[in-house]
């Protein structure tokens, strides 16, 4: 490989990532539509790892989702046939699908259908549960709460999306990111405004398609009330929009980051095949600048845990930390530290994002398509901000925090393009 | 007066603006209550002038609203009608109501029920029409398009809002604002993310109320679909919570400014009554750093005009410049230039507002409580953002700029205060 051939490599990456259109068209369920799936499988976040090894968080999700799908009839028996190895674990990021911290989706589950219009990828995600600090299924939490959302989501919110959907003819995703962008969110740690923004777009076809009285104004609360509603479809729309970007011979760009509590791994252009199963680079998952909730602290934290980095690896999240003033204050940051932070993200992405801007750098794109060479030739670490789980499942979520990626995980994707 | 009466006054009065909380509680009609209001009286923006002097786009607006009640045949009719001096005005601050630009409500119109929920006050304002720049009321446009939308809204979306409102106790209006400020608005010329906030507010309760279908869905896009919806919402906020910061004595704290197309006024909380009719300090209405739309300029432009700088004597709009990047683009100004006209309104103003906070400023306070005295000391005018109407009736809006409040109204005032 010569060095014009990965600088036009690259420049076609960056362009596939930028000139991605992505729609979200419909909702269906998991067993119907994510690549093989089965009535006993689950879906997962991070790269691929041993079942029996899986973290705290990821079988505290699977045990509620066992018991969703009326496998277990209780969490111990539902802990029982995980420990049997009685349940099939699929990646999800090797099946077309992606979904917040552990990840976990499963039959009976609806999904959004999130489609890349220029490309043609398609994405599948589950429906954001609400924030509620502890008590969310992606966070390892199974109480009877968690279990009863799950049960209304799947037989009232989801039908009422799904006709919605299919009356709208579809929303744009990519527009709804860029300008909650101009609207204080980053898209991963926070999607407040891209929350109000897609209620505003989707709220008018839900009362057209027949929705109404109470259950409309439960449906329009919950969306409305979830500040991080939008999140799987920010991840939805990012994952759409870097599978395009996969599979370019000689790119050295990143195409996906992800953590399974164990280990953090990164996904690389042109390395591995262009489908999946994918190629990844491993490093032991890294603790981060965390801020815990009340009464949690270091040594009850799950290491890096999920997929929603991939929203980095577009140009948001952290790598548009300028934009959300809220997180950087969060991760006990302020506005120079965030335009710092920035600046070598900028040093180290292929090109600045051309739809994808920063009013407060004067509508500067944000730094996008993460190369490994420049990370290697800089020594610049890329920044993720992500959400911290307990160790152990049953409990959820402690905190928030600002991470490094791995070195290490570069260095060995850098041997691999040699 | 002594220096430490007027620093008092003006502290009291800087905490009156800080601690007001409004609340939007109903929808009524102008008729039933609106002080003063009759069948044949139209109130309009503006500190008082004669009527036969009124400009251009109140002219159009009047003729719209006298149509609109059945009391014109027609635009000509109308004309008529004002020229005879058949019409009686009444001036919006004198009569608990503000709405933007020409600021024409007519006896049948709904209107918003704005009340300080912290020391009472109520105002009135209309609903925001929308923005399809030429094709509104208040920037003086009355073509069929225009009175049939007023129709829709007095007949189909008051009802409906009103409904919703009593079933949802009221919403908070202080809260959107400070919560747009840190999404892109200076919630003057910039109101997205408030209008996106109040829909998610008041949408569960529309459909809570009864209302369901295709009506409730052109209610859900009409009022999503204006980016202005919020800005009628965002004036009585400030002018209820401004009303309540007047009538304080040996305050120098401008309480209003206004525009009438021909002067530009300012109120003092020390000077003049406490009450209705206020006094006003008057000079020229000035011209402004203008961005035209397509084929109109200077000469085609009224003189400033409206009541909606009520919200930079609270601390928003332009007095929030740095939160609105668009806004900061739109009038030719980038982030640096933002932060120095912001600063240069910190130097004229009592404090800094403990709830409308800056997140690119790492959350200061914006300034707050235009102070006379300090006005005059440095020599350093109020900036004002505002739309620009066509100079002739039935025409709209031409554009925006950025304004200065002319020095010799503030001159005016010292000299009463002395």
């Amino acid at each position: 490989m010569t060095s014009a051939e990965t600088e036009s490599a690259n420049e076609a990456t960056f362009r596939r990532i930028c000139d991605s259109e992505t729609i979200l068209k419909d909702v269906s369920s998991a067993g119907k539509v994510i690549p093989g799936m089965r009535r006993d499988t689950l879906v997962c976040a991070g790269p691929p790892m041993p079942p029996d090894e899986l973290p705290g968080p990821t079988r505290g999700a699977a045990m509620g989702a066992l018991i969703h799908e009326g496998i277990a009839e209780s969490p111990g028996h539902a802990s029982k046939l995980l420990a049997a190895g009685e349940v099939k674990f699929l990646h999800a990021h090797d099946h077309d699908s992606i979904a917040p911290m552990a990840g976990i989706i499963s039959w009976s589950m609806p999904v959004f259908v999130v489609e890349n219009s220029s490309y043609g990828h398609i994405c599948y995600t589950n429906i954001n549960e609400g924030v509620g600090k502890t008590k969310t299924l992606r966070f390892g939490a199974y109480s009877g709460e968690v279990l009863r959302r799950l049960d209304w989501m799947e037989e009232t919110l989801a039908p009422a999306l799904r006709d919605a959907l299919r009356l709208s003819g579809g929303i744009q995703l990519g527009s709804i990111v860029a300008e909650a962008l101009r609207r204080g969110d980053e898209c991963h740690n926070r999607n407040k405004a891209a929350t109000a923004l897609f209620l505003t777009r989707v709220a008018p076809h839900l009362a057209r398609s027949g929705c109404s009285g109470e259950g409309l104004a439960k449906i329009l609360e919950f969306i409305g009330g979830n500040d991080h509603f939008f999140l799987n479809l920010s991840m939805a729309s990012a994952k759409a929009t870097m599978d395009a970007a996969h599979g370019i011979p000689h790119s050295t760009i990143v195409t996906a980051m992800s953590a399974n509590g164990r280990d953090f791994g990164i996904r690389i252009s042109g390395l591995g095949r262009a489908t999946p199963p994918y190629r990844w680079f491993l490093a032991p998952a890294p603790r981060g600048r965390a801020r815990y909730f009340e009464g949690y602290g270091d040594a009850d934290a799950c290491p890096l845990l999920g997929d929603s980095f991939i929203t980095e690896c577009i140009g948001a999240g952290a790598f548009a930390m300028v934009a959300a003033p809220a997180i950087t204050e969060f991760v006990g940051g302020n506005m120079a530290w965030a335009k710092r932070a920035m600046e070598r993200m900028y040093k180290i992405t292929a090109g600045e994002h051309d739809k994808l801007l920063i009013p407060y750098l004067d509508y500067r794109g944000t730094p996008t398509g993460i190369d490994v060479r420049k990370v290697l030739a800089t020594g610049t670490s890329p920044i993720i901000n992500a959400g911290i789980a307990h160790r152990n499942p049953g409990i959820g979520q402690i905190g928030a925090g600002l991470f490094h990626a791995p070195l290490q995980c570069f260095r060995e994707a850098a041997k691999a393009l040699n």
